[in-house]
């Protein structure tokens, strides 16, 4: 029998699919099968069982974690805790307001069940999470900013479409440089989310439709689009296909504080993401070994990225880590 | 009776005093006393207390956490197991090679003295370290880089002043810009260390030296200079005294790897410092914190960064995480 640490993803869509290519990069894990409400499903290797969700519990004593790939609106708050009194589970709930109920459901089935689940990993929750509070922690007089993109954001790529006279498209929303450059340099500027980003619009026209008129009526949309710089670009229907069918993303953490007589001191954590829905996947199945180990030493309920030394994510033993990357 | 961490200094020297200046900054702890081989010392608050390194065992039932602010050739090697013996403590260690020795040794003692022990704490080790491991760790097919600058070298400077007809000087280490976006591409390159830096010299002549010779011997000095892009200017003395008497440092650690069908993921931490020992001590005493709490939990031993959820190194508990930053 093989001792690699047995897998099992719930819910198949980007993120999925994202963590079967993942699994498959860590030679530790094996991904025992994939559940979900429609039951087979195209995985990337035909190899892999793919099931029903309600064939789930049958696997009980197969599986030592089972990643949870479900969305935050209504698939996380009503499956992780049913799948966490049966499984050790990591999932990526990423609806901040809701998070402390959340965290509450979820960590009293894990303790009733004697199971372990990681909640909220990814990148924002998740990595960005860390960043924030640990250079806050060291830079105690300073502030932290978050800045999101490039990246290519659904909702606001939905308000753009149903502006009449659009045929396609699709909105980026990216950080402001200059507001960059003001953090950089310890400024601490007061910055609103509209301060710190712009938004880029590549729109397909429909046949006929007057570009000034639709360009006015995005960039003046209230919330979406009216705070911000906005710049409207008009492309073809080939070109949409061809340069922006990915789906990029990132941002970045920057902290800046001040030590003694008032020297700046400037840390950064930054991420460029050719795709979304794998980076993220990648980061939950780390975060899954984390949840095999720390349930193997007896712990239970549920934990953050707070709660887990980011040695548990790696691989390696602690005493190779100490050798080969400290 | 403050509830405060409790927490005394052991060696004040430039890493010393950051250590008083950062723990000024947190208001979950307070400095009890400061120890160090010259007795009494000028603390930047003339209301604590120093004393003789030799008084520090009196304080066993005053202090929680000590501080180990001495160096890595003589100092920790000797003063980390005799301190561990008796309290709760944090340093900077940063001999890569030695650690796994060191790591044993302040372990053995510690396990026995139910104390425990951060060691290797800092920004590299420490921070760069973390960041190194869990972007390897999510990104299992990539590269990490290290890029060191821009700092002020101490051995480098050294180095530049023994050269005949220099009065005095400084010398920077700078991260390669091209060879960071070699890396920032995913092209993951081969780089050597003087691939990924730059050397630049900052030299007051002597009276009638010749700049050309000068310059000449100083980027042909074998392991320091000959391999490197090595630039050199000459400056007068006050602009010396003016513009370099700063200890700024800083670095990048640069991941680049691949998930699915070779998407490009990049990840990457950097730190932009004005003063490099006090951001260390800034990073020992967020630290502090976490000793202290671990050993409340009944940890003892050794520890390094990688054993320790971020969390226990920011002064809110949990819950407070989970709402104000996840």
């Amino acid at each position: 029998m093989s001792d690699k640490i047995k897998v099992g993803i719930i819910g198949y869509g980007n993120l999925g699919r994202g963590a079967e290519a993942a699994i498959a990069q860590q030679k530790d894990m094996e991904l025992v099968a994939v559940f979900s409400r429609r039951g087979k499903v195209d995985t990337i290797n035909p190899a892999i069982p793919s099931l029903h969700i309600d064939e789930a519990e049958k696997y009980r004593d197969k599986i030592d974690v089972m990643i949870l790939c479900g969305g935050s609106a209504t698939d996380l708050p009503e499956q992780t805790p049913q799948f966490a009194s049966m499984f050790n589970t990591v999932d990526s709930f990423d609806t901040h307001a809701n998070i402390p109920d959340y965290y509450a459901s979820v960590d009293k089935v894990a303790q009733e069940s004697n199971t372990l689940s990681v909640i909220s990993v990814g990148w924002d929750p998740g990595l960005f999470s860390i960043n924030r509070v640990m250079s806050e922690a060291v830079l105690a007089e300073g502030e932290t900013y978050t800045f999101w993109g490039k990246g290519l954001s659904q909702g606001h790529s939905d308000a753009v479409r149903r502006v009449e006279g659009v045929k396609a498209g699709v909105q980026y929303t990216l950080p402001s440089e200059e507001a960059m450059d003001e953090v950089r340099v310890g400024n601490n500027p007061t910055l609103s989310a509209s301060e710190r980003h712009k938004r880029e619009c590549y729109v397909v026209l429909e046949d006929g439709a007057d570009a000034e008129e639709v360009a006015e009526t995005i960039k003046s949309m209230p919330n979406y689009f009216a705070d911000y710089d906005t710049a409207v670009h008009f492309i073809s229907e080939e070109e949409l296909a061809r340069d922006h069918a990915a789906m990029p993303h990132g941002g970045f953490v920057i902290h800046s504080g001040k030590t003694g007589d008032g020297n700046n001191q400037v840390v950064e954590f930054s991420l460029k993401l050719e795709s979304n829905p794998e980076f993220t996947a990648s980061v939950l199945v780390a975060y899954a070994r984390a949840a095999h180990r720390l349930h193997r030493e007896g712990q239970t309920g549920a934990k953050t990225v707070y709660d887990i030394g980011p040695g548990y994510i790696h691989p390696d033993s602690p005493s190779n880590l100490r050798k080969k990357y400290l």
